[in-house]
């Protein structure tokens, strides 16, 4: 299933595509597309070129690894995300590595390798569907997440899958029109809250 | 000057192509190039769609608000973003709208939408240099941010200049190889710090 954003100016391709859908399919992702998706993410900007971001990746293949991923998110999200053939975890080092100061941007800039990552998968045929519904507390104890990291996200990740194998409350949410705040709502220029006026 | 990403496994031209100049041309940014830009912010993904991510941006034709942006830079920003054509800051919405709850993804989702801007801007021949090197306290006083929001970082924007009008340290920087750590530092399997397997 296709969802193309209904963009007001024309942008990337792939960024009209990307999207987080519910139903993946169970199909395997080859080993070469990962590969794709972490170096996307690795070239991602950082703030003083930290690279603070780590991820968790188990693929259903290994399946003590998937079931501990699994266990980690809530049950809502299970529900769906047991379907993908790929689930992870993004991971921030929250200080930075040459001087064990706290990087203000630590979340910001997993922010931005995560959104590379997504729009590498669309490139490859693949969705992401990030989840801000996990348990980083259990994450940190299940892998052992050192204490100057943070567990930031969960992630489902495959290829489109069919929405019958969904809820009929999520076939209807993986139906629903995207939507977006317009422009003049979060792009100002001098005065807070006014739109820009280019 | 382009520097292209030496990427191990193939990605997206403009991940490959993004990267954060010092030197930008002084050549305004067409209007619809801009909204471009943001229209690809726009349709980030973020936390419960919540969209957190509000930009105030200033073109060198707007004197009185490029200044103030220009002033909250840091010195030795200031010293070559002064060149470029658009500044910008880019500011969190910290609290979800729905239910005033704290949105723990906010820098992360800002993260998301400005990684979309930058490779759009990559895909329209524009550069943009995100900084951390700003005064968040005087961004906040300057521009009236309110509580429950909060300034995440800086932005130059433009068309790629010429290295002479930098200053010699900044002329070594722009021309220094790119780097990131390979990716088993930074993708691990069931086993924390251990790269994963496939």
């Amino acid at each position: 299933m296709q969802k193309p954003a209904p963009t007001d100016y024309p942008v990337i391709e792939e960024i009209a595509q990307r999207w987080s859908p519910l139903a993946f399919s169970s199909r395997p992702v080859e080993t070469e597309r990962l590969r794709s998706l972490f170096e996307a993410a690795r070239w991602a900007a950082s703030s003083y070129n930290e690279q603070p971001w780590r991820y968790i990746v188990a693929q259903k293949s290994d399946d003590e690894t998937y079931q501990k991923v699994l266990a980690c998110l809530v049950e809502g999200n299970q529900a769906w995300a047991k379907y993908a053939p790929v689930l992870g975890l993004s991971v921030a080092s929250t200080k930075f590595q040459r001087n064990q100061k706290p990087n203000r941007h630590a979340f910001h800039d997993v922010g931005q390798a995560t959104a590379h990552l997504a729009l590498e998968a669309t490139k490859q045929g693949l969705y992401v569907h990030q989840m801000a519904g996990f348990d980083a507390d259990q994450a940190r104890s299940t892998f052992q997440i050192p204490e100057d990291f943070e567990p930031v996200a969960g992630f489902a990740l495959g290829y489109p899958g069919s929405i019958s194998d969904l809820s009929e409350d999520h076939q209807k949410r993986e139906q629903a029109d995207r939507a977006r705040k317009p422009q003049a709502d979060f792009v100002f220029g001098g005065d807070w809250g006014i739109a820009a006026e280019f």
